[in-house]
């Protein structure tokens, strides 16, 4: 990770939305110099930032900024945030940009019209837009490679390559590089939550009804869901809030805005057998027991759930599930004409869905619904279930050449974060590694619509975790 | 229609359930005499009963009326309507009872544990039920034709056995021949209306997700509907109330319960065009015109709107459309084993979920949207649409034996029905042919959810039409 110390200001980077929010109303530092900071590291040709966007919006940034700051020695800016630099991801359509999708397919479309729901939202905040991150193409894979932008290296052992994960890789590596200070993602099996424990940031996937999904180029219209990454559970908090339209709190800089704050003691924690962890590697074995450890030491109350209804899923999605119908169903039209310019290992992933009937799509609907009716009235003692995001830690992008290999790891790497996308939750993935060591994402997953609970729940464990 | 006059008691028959509840709360009747007028005509062996009813509960429905007879001489009665008798469609659990839908596929099937949620609501409020109406097998045609227990006849020129419409076929007889004093009915495609329309009486279809369809054989999840079929507008309104889960209003016996009353003069009536007169007949024709006058002289303000949107529902549903994925992929196993149970004509019916693809429904969906949004710009400014129930009147069976004949004048029946579902709104069908001529149903449509106000606009309509 690039050393956190500004080279045009001399001054500490803002990490967070709350110390950005402070240094920018005390004065300390401006929006415009934010923003410098931030495309210093986007346009460093030694480092990602070539391959973390797909395209940069210098300029406009610059001088969005110098107007934000003209704005706030008005009195005028329009929330605490205006001037924070924040990325979105290549799917979001920004007035006047094609929405590529990562991918070449979509090149030669026309400019949005208008910004999407959510990005007028940040928008409207005062947020500044650095450039469009990179994405997995068309957000179909939890891997975060990209045959035609390039690959994002983890920051973890930046000369090994390792994959960022994926979808939203450009977006986590952004953040974990200070390019932004927080970016704008999708997920709909993970895509939050994969790179942001791969990469070692905070990725949060709301339920999907909360945050409108007007001006995004779909991936699955049942699943996809629009969530924040950044660099902790309070960024996610405050952007979950203006990205749901709900007024931004007058205790925007407190840990969780506007909600009760948790105590470790006595929380109800579930655990989802081993579902969730088969195939566990070392390093993510070892960060999951010492952090079941340290709640159990904070007086967390910790539960073995009988879920063997999850056993019964692989099995519903084994013709390609909601996502692989209507991934189909959207690009159908693409896919007759344009088929040549897809990667050839993201075309294959169509496949499933072209030969997918109505029937099965009702069948999956229905069995989806019967999962759902099932956990719920297993889950319902519990306040916060809790997995590893992933099993593993990011693989070198060098060992996944081969095709299998990679299918065998995108699937693994899917499998927990798709779970909540499947019984329509929200959950957060939050670094739970000791420092230094190969990022581990611990994964916290809330009830359907409590989405503000569990960011309380979340930011109580963090804190836990911090003080270690 | 049988004489309104009992051979039980000498007493006229209640046919509304305002007129029955003052009845039963004055002492006028009790409900067990109630109950045996309508016995009396379902059980005569020269009536329509054993083909309006799949089965009839007279020693049941005697037990029960006598109880609630007790109930409300101590005062304790549930509501104003306890000890009204009603049937049921037979694809509705009733406790203790086979719901075997019209079919023979079916009869094998463990009798249901408990109530569907709209039969418990009924019975929660006393209504005593006197048995299960017949209906189109699966409710899957328009007809009213039932080659497993007999096709009921229209009430119009009874000799000449016309059809009755479907698929509420025997709910439509049982209500004109007062065997019930209504009946619940379900309505996909236009299952209460088309009956209602062809047999003279009020069929409501209310917007789908407002009465829980949890204990009926389904047909499409998308598209089904629970409303009662009755002989008045008040009657509908009463038991949509009861129905939706709302509190049964003190004003129960006013026309309609707990809605503000509309004035005809300055009502803004909207026509639909093209798409819902085309093939209608004589008959239907001269009462749409009559009716248009009568509308117009009242002071309603006629619009003719501009929605050639609508010519692109038949291509939309070329594949089959909502109903046949969803029928296709409930009925999937049943069909693999037990096809030979089905009625040839019926079983055909299926053949278009059968191959329909995962992305086509997907499409279907997304184009219903589409629809749904420019009807509902181009309908703002009038307060409710009009249009024929069905453009024809009821043809005889004998008519109907050549398959093509059944299935063209199947769609035909279907197509101005079909389109409120397809719409997701409201509807209601009311009669508006001259006395003792051919039955034909003015078909009033609502906007999505605003279920009460049309019953309010309804209801001014029906008093306008019996003023005549």
């Amino acid at each position: 990770m690039n050393p956190a110390r500004s080279k045009v200001s001399g001054a500490p980077v803002s990490r967070t939305l709350a110390s950005a929010a402070r240094a920018l109303a005390s004065g300390e530092i401006t929006s415009r110099v934010m923003v410098e900071n931030c495309l210093e590291r986007a346009l460093d040709p030694l480092g990602e930032g070539t391959r973390a966007f797909t395209r940069i919006d210098a300029e406009q940034a610059r001088a969005t900024a110098d107007a934000v700051d003209r704005l706030r020695k008005a009195g005028t800016h329009p929330s605490p945030f205006a001037g924070v630099p924040i990325a979105v991801k290549d799917l979001f359509d920004v007035a006047g940009q094609v929405s590529t999708a990562g991918s070449r397919v979509l090149s030669d479309q026309r400019p949005a019209q208008q910004d999407a729901a959510a990005v007028a939202r940040l928008r409207a905040c005062g947020f500044v837009i650095v450039g469009r991150n990179n994405m997995t193409e068309f957000a179909y894979s939890g891997l975060g490679m990209n045959h035609h932008f390039g690959t994002p290296a983890n920051p973890w052992r930046r000369d090994e390559r390792r994959i960022p994960g994926g979808s939203s890789s450009g977006a986590a590596v952004a953040v974990a590089d200070a390019m932004a200070i927080a970016a704008l993602g999708t997920d709909t099996g993970g895509s939050c939550r994969i790179p942001a424990a791969l990469s070692g940031v905070v990725g949060f996937k709301p339920t999907a009804a909360r945050v409108p999904r007007h001006g995004v180029v779909p991936l699955s219209t049942s699943l996809d869901s629009v969530g924040p990454l950044a660099s902790s559970v309070s960024c996610c908090a405050i952007l979950d809030s203006i990205l749901a339209g709900e007024h931004v709190a007058e205790h925007a800089f407190e840990p969780v805005a506007g909600s009760a704050s948790f105590a470790v003691a006595g929380l109800r924690v579930g655990l989802l057998g081993r579902y969730v962890t088969n195939g566990i590697d070392e390093p993510v074995a070892a960060a999951w027991e010492r952090t079941l450890g340290r709640l159990s030491a904070a007086g967390a109350r910790i539960v073995d759930l009988e879920l063997s209804v999850l056993e019964d899923i692989p099995r519903i999605n084994s013709l390609g599930g909601l996502v692989g119908a209507e991934a189909y169903a959207w690009h159908k039209r693409l896919l007759e004409s344009r088929s040549h310019l897809y990667d050839p290992w993201v075309l294959q992933r169509f496949e499933a869905g072209r030969s997918q009937s109505a029937a099965d799509y009702i069948e999956t609907i229905d069995s989806r619904a019967r999962v759902q009716r099932t956990v719920r009235a297993a889950t319902d003692a519990v306040d916060v279930l809790i997995a590893p995001t992933v099993p593993i830690v990011a693989p070198r992008c060098e060992d996944l050449v081969d095709v299998e290999t990679a299918n065998r790891t995108n699937l693994l790497l899917l499998r927990n974060p798709a779970l909540v996308n499947f019984l329509d939750r929200c959950a957060i993935s939050l670094p739970c590694h000791p420092r230094g060591e190969a990022p581990v994402g611990l994964m916290l997953i809330g009830d359907t619509g409590h989405d503000r609970r569990l960011l309380a729940i979340a930011s109580a464990i963090e804190k836990l975790l911090d003080a270690a």
